[in-house]
């Protein structure tokens, strides 16, 4: 893997799959997310469970930490939130298949998570 | 997502989907249900889990809350309780798949979990 | 929900569907069973989990625990047991689906397991 | 232990201890329990822990569950609701000892737990 | 340790302790145990946990076991039955400590543990 | 089930299946099992899990843990001591279907599973 | 318990303990907390645990919610962050006894945690 | 199974499949992998799970610990470490099926999970 | 520490403690023991955990787990064995503290740990 | 916190702690540690717990990592790598107290914790 430059802010460093003639996965269990709520503006917490199988391209894990802080300070719901991660990753990795689920805490007695995902050939 | 007005009572409040274009999942984890035993007038104690793949509309879930509370003080069936969510869900949100479980808790010994599921152009 | 009688010993009382237009699934789980081993008439001890899709009727609850308990003094393999309770249960319900699993504590360090299942149409 | 008569409504049946010459705990752990905040008029949900060394007096178990249940539609904080059953189970069962342990659940991200203790002789 | 006869029915097979100058406990945990509720009848289930300081005298477990099966048929209360167990062990094995919890099955969202403790020299 | 002779040393006791005309699974969770590594010597620990749909055959328990019980001894790999078991099963009990599953204990910072299975009319 | 004015930000609101003449615990599990690294800048995730006993006041719960939000934007070390919320306690609440635990998620393989206490008439 | 001689360092020992007739699976939890992050030099950590169906070789599992130590000094990234496991067994084995998944701790609030398959015919 | 001699069987090696001018614990869990019932001759299964403060002497792991294979073939009751594990370490380590704990397997729905401490000075 | 120079290899980067006047423990849970084993040359892993009451010196978690990481190519014990440990740490912060323990994986069925603790004016 050659050297890495920092991105701009937000964006995702990608490298090369040195595996692209075989579909494997790759899943990243992402432990710390917190945005805003959009109607009262008090803090979300939430997990983030990132599946994908590349062809080409993989993501660097620190800049999707980094990408993933950008809604730290948004007011966002929670199917936008999963639904904005979910097409970041499909335009700069083109995945052969992609599995986002966003697992937000309890609040009022209910917690809520959002799962999309995508198969190359089918959606 | 534009600001949303208080429902009448029992009323759910819904917004518009933004990505009604693709298929995802939203689960809702519901800690707290508690309604009364027909027969004996005792509480009985719930959880329910609810998931559905919207079409158009999502639903808010304050709202969602403020109307599983009508059942409260209501004497209702573990069987007809699950059923009129189900219903309640069908008519409003009009998803494309919805899965309701009511997960009732012991009683005698015993706990029941009553289960429905749609899916579009099934059933 | 019509007021129910005090069912026959160790007769099931059931009571109508109000939802037979559709397929869902009802799941007890009963955490309290004993019987006695035929063959050394020492007590067994086990859990039963007991799902079904009804067609046209309801078991209630109260006379399924009542229904188990005349097990108490039985000697009973837990094959034997596990039957005869999916058969009362097949009979008097009708369901269009029905699964019953008897989980037996451990003896001589093994634990067993007895399930049986049914799917209207087939078997 | 003699036939109970149903006690006034929110009152604790109580019956003869049988063994007031040792000490001996009683731990009673309450799955159920629901108040309402008196700010929001939303509902709360708790579960308790009650211990206690009786002197000459018992609590029937079913009238504390009904004594529980009067709590049911009355606005009352964390700290009040504790402190209440805490005087109602000393003043009836006039205990060697007995703790009282609200364990509520999540709001905002916080749960809160009251505990009170009664050392006969002490406090 | 010597053939053991076979105990008149619910009494207990003890043996010689073959360390009485050294103080160890013995911790029995009993998963299996009913008896029946004294005001409806109705089954009641419990796990009992034994421990004991032996002086001169051990007990046999298989007789421990067929002691506690005579309670299968009685009608005794938590309180009751846990004191009784306990009186049982204290006049036969005259331990130098002794510790009998009874931990009940939840009945209408509550269980209950009873637990009575002996220190050779207090109480 | 007839009375049943003890057999000889590591065979087998069988009974009838009372309800052939059905398919039903009889799980066995063995939690006790030792055989001894053909290289070092050394004892090996391992669970079993057995599950089988009967014919016309069921395995008396006791006698399926004194057969296990004569690999104690035996210097055996892994794969061959969960072959030999499954092949013992599969000619003396002519089942249906057979899962045989052995996991032992961790060596070196590793654990081992070796899972047969058996479907009539496949493999 | 009177009617409370939202407090200016960062401020707590305090109310009247109703049972000043005895002492019992509050304690309040926080599952959410974020502040930054004041090396690194990158965002810091904790759970709190804050436990006390009350003299006169008592601390309203959603007011502390809004306290610890304002760590959300500062860079501070673990150990000061304990040390402020437990200072701000102890000074607003003047309780007979504190304890806060701050229980900062794994960095480098390691996870911290950074706990206080205060018992009135020591230290 | 023959006597093994000692491998060349990092070569696997293999050993003939005593029933090569039928499909079986073996699975081998690693619980312990380390290696160095190609970027930083800092140690990564690992769980490996490996699963195959053989065909006519087994792996002795004393020399894929030894193996899989050779990563130990290694920078190597989390796909690459995955894929070249994968290669290694393949190659050598020969299997019918085979899975590796490679655990890597938490980094950065995430962890992540590769993994791969084989099916002799498919890929 | 010194090269270490193969220990006649069942006899334990010992090594010198480097650090005799400080109290520190050693723990070792057994994971895997067995013996055989004393009056069936069927197998027993038990855990064990031993703690001590080392004085002069540490024991090194190997020789202990042989040693205790030195139970697998006799017949032994749980209070004996626990007993001679105990004062075979007592009599070759001379340690300042000493726990032995054999934690043996359900038998009859009942589960029994043996304990055994000693503290220099004491007992 | 004044900036951090990075320190010599193996060398813990201490920094000033700003609340000596009060006593407080912070706690590091070390998820990755290995060695190798003395006898063998065979990579161990552990965890370790190390909690102090700092006097006037904290120490840097990087630093402590890295102290910690020189331990992964060292021949070294169980009991002298987590005295070594202690020893370092009791140098280096000079706290009030320290506890360090090491808990080691499993090795041939077994494995080993080894604790150490120090109070000031005590020991």
């Amino acid at each position: 893997m050659d050297s890495i430059e920092v991105p701009a802010k937000g964006e995702l460093t990608l490298f090369q799959n040195n595996y692209p003639h075989r579909n494997y996965s790759i899943d990243v269990a992402v432990e710390e997310f917190t945005c805003l709520c959009p109607m009262t503006g008090q803090p979300d917490y939430a997990k983030f469970q990132i599946t994908y199988i590349p062809d080409e391209i993989l993501v660097e894990l620190k800049s999707l930490k980094l990408y993933l802080q950008t809604f730290r300070d948004r007011g966002i719901t929670h199917e936008d939130a999963t639904n904005e991660i979910y097409d970041k990753l499909l335009v700069n990795l083109k995945p052969r298949e992609l599995t986002v689920k966003g697992i937000f805490n309890i609040r009022g007695g209910m917690s809520t998570t959002v799962e999309l995902s995508y198969h190359q050939g089918r959606d």
